[in-house]
């Protein structure tokens, strides 16, 4: 069975507008990456929307969590923006309990050359793979459970709301 | 608990000698992937060797499967040459119950700007942490069992030697 | 004699704020490039400011040609945000007579894989070497006269006032 | 006028073959390297060969030369291997009197991410524009005359053989 890719853009995919000097989103960088590192894990990809994290509105989560729960795979990894992260993991835990879904993405654009995405995908999708049911955020190395997990602002890494 | 890491050396850590074109080993990647990675999870770094995995030789592995025997930590990741990680991997199977092992590596060198390493480490520190004590191989986005695996050499990826 | 570079900013060293998702100065990447570019023509690298073009002064630009009279080197290669380059270019060409001084930028920050800066300062100084004295916009692979350039706007490249 | 390119081979356009782990030629990267520097100079860009110049002929030099003269443009770029970039280059300044000719590649491949050769193509391509007629290597930053350099084979860095 595949894994399921559902893309909402986030820094992972921003990339720089020359003529501006700003930074936009174009395409998904999804299968580029995953033919660099030539995985063979047979995945579904679909792009749900290309926002800025801070700029999801409820209705973008709300298709976001549809789309989980129709979904045939159960094992699902989502591209999504670090600064709401746990806003939307918090919610689709709620929502869904008989899947492995797995959030992540990047603090630097995939575009720059010291990017954590790449890692942080490969990171995902193995989570996805391994994970019991359950609602995850997958980065620094690590996996959090949407209950327990925060994005430190003055750090810019995620931690567990408390040890367990 | 950390995650210890265990360096052998492989395709993912050979540099570009620009005196006579030949590819070699200087210093080991890993630390500086983890930094750029943002990686949180705690690890023990050790260098065991710097070799070709065509050229490991049973003294190597005998001496891999006892730093694996004497680590702390239950959680393994071992970098390693792609050519006979299967090899390592099932002689470690044999020999070590009780931890959870990941080799992995890369089909292209770090050093090159298509390099598939960052990818497969960030999915072998999160297998590490997440599948049952056995010993793994973790490429192409997913893992095999060290009993169930081999490097195909015409197309360069991993397989199962029978679907499970 | 050597090659004097004055540093001045502009997008060629901008970086990636993680925390706000802005580009910002840090540290000037004119060291790193020319290591990269294995570079042994002598320099003299000092930076004069770290701004984005657009920000400039009339008191930027004059310490800018301050500079350039002052200094023992009469080739010069000035790194310059690529908005007011071609008006830092004119001042100094109806300040300067005796110098070749070449203005270079980029239009992509060096730190993103997509960069032309490593491309524009390796022409810039085979241009500051080659060209008789004069004042000069070294961008695209060409070279353009302080007095018959300017930033084509909507196409992001340099291009000659009217053709010669 | 435009600026001929003729491609040899070289380390430049080494590739490294995941299957075997050697370096090998496939396509030249002188296209996209143009894009990426965003070269709005007219190129007219032609493969010759696609050798390590260690192997070179001198039925190859015989073609190199041969293009050379016919070519219609006065300002030749050459990609060419380092090691007998200077055999090359000193071959062409006998034969070669009416235009500027300038030959380069790089210590690392391109696809190599510490690669010099892209800040060696924005030279080349400059002092193709800006030196009188003759032959050049354009290394390091620096061009030296056919009948004056010499690649040192401990530090890896062409010099001029005397002082002038």
């Amino acid at each position: 069975m595949a894994i399921r890719i559902f893309i909402t853009g986030g820094t992972f995919d921003k990339e720089y507008n020359m003529l501006n000097g700003e930074l936009y989103f174009k395409d998904t960088h999804l299968q580029e990456l995953l033919e660099k590192g030539r995985n063979t894990v047979p995945v579904e990809i679909r792009t749900l929307m290309m926002v800025d994290s801070l700029e999801m509105t409820d209705e973008d989560r709300e298709l976001i969590a549809y789309q989980c729960e129709q979904s045939e795979e159960d094992q699902i990894v989502i591209t999504h923006g670090t600064d709401t992260m746990s806003v939307t993991a918090q919610l689709l835990s709620e929502r869904i309990k008989n899947k492995t879904i797995v959030l992540t993405g990047a603090m630097i654009p995939i575009k720059f050359g010291s990017s954590d995405g790449f890692f942080n995908l490969g990171s995902a999708i193995a989570f996805a793979q391994s994970l019991p049911h359950g609602v995850y955020v997958a980065m620094n190395g690590q996996y959090f459970k949407a209950s327990n997990v925060r994005k430190n602002r003055q750090t810019g890494v995620f931690e567990a709301l408390q040890k367990i």
